[in-house]
């Protein structure tokens, strides 16, 4: 499991739509709180934005979408992605890899970035408070591969053309549909081949 | 005030002991909640770890300085270093400079994590959230600057030896009877020369 030859590797894990299931936890809620509203399903997802898409559908739609993530117990109770929290453990235990859980948080802090706190603690134990790097721009922060859901570093504030890490896009509901691109491999799961893309950029 | 020339500057400011008074914060809170217990004056605080000082002093000391940090409102509480926060926002102004926020939040979360962003709001504003980073491991991280009052990057978890930023030390009353070091400039307050040394980077 472990590779005890090539570089040294720092992977970035994102949590939500990577390792926590934001987009699920969401749905969840929001037709808990708002039964007789119109809502999507993660089929008909599109685009990284929540709230905008509820907002294309219905402008009030936004802000009630907007209004579940704000709330307390919200990241705090999101289910695990299949398989995530275990290849983060099994990823920390490889040699030379140093793993980071490099996460952006909501503006709205009142619960958030306690929660994916204790949300890290929960699932993948107190030692790995130590890993958690909270910033909404993710490109100050040096790796050698990022996953992440996003389809484009959308909303970075300082956008550096060449980051120091390789983005591998995660497979959300919402980015699917979205043709490869040669700019950005693939994790379709974490059923799929991490272990190789990790050993790949050691070479 | 502004430079528009030279290279773009990314800056690291610290916020304990930088900006914000953890030590004062935490001497009148400790002094309020024990006043039968014996204290450590400012003048008399020696090494970054409050908590280790004051379990030489008693060795049941350590827990109730902890106790203190841990508390609710500890951080929202903690009173701006003078100068700190107008220098701050007059360093985001100028050009070609990106400023950030980077902090270590204790690992108890449930309030420290929240209340940095509550304090930066409530002194640099709403915009400034996005600017905040934080992380327990700066060597991460990517600047030309950080400007931290630690004497040495002890509790990092994995050292760098050759991070991509200048440390500059900010004093504080742990650290202003170490030797000056040719390995560590120094910033002796906010009204020292801070926009001499962000222009002698850009060279």
């Amino acid at each position: 499991m472990s590779s005890s030859s090539g570089k040294r590797l720092r992977v970035l894990v994102d949590m939500d739509g990577v390792i926590a299931d934001f987009e699920g936890g969401f749905l969840k809620k929001y037709r808990a709180r708002y039964p007789n509203e119109p809502y999507i399903t993660l089929e008909d997802r599109r685009g990284f934005w929540v709230s905008s898409q509820y907002g294309n559908l219905r402008s009030d739609l936004c802000e009630k979408a907007i209004s579940i993530w704000e709330s307390k117990d919200f990241f705090i109770e999101l289910e695990p992605l299949p398989g995530g929290v275990q290849a983060v453990k099994e990823m920390a235990k490889m040699e030379n890899t140093d793993v980071f859980i490099c996460t952006s948080p909501i503006k709205h802090y009142i619960h958030c970035p306690g929660e994916k706190y204790a949300w890290i603690e929960k699932h993948l134990g107190y030692d790995f408070l130590d890993q958690i790097i909270l910033t909404r721009d993710k490109t100050v922060v040096t790796g050698d591969s990022s996953v992440c859901s996003k389809y484009l570093t959308v909303r970075l504030i300082y956008k550096q053309p060449n980051p120091s890490w390789e983005h591998i896009l995660f497979t959300a509901c919402h980015n699917k549909h979205i043709l490869p691109s040669s700019s950005h491999r693939r994790l379709l799961s974490w059923a799929d081949d991490w272990r190789g893309i990790l050993e790949n950029k050691r070479l």
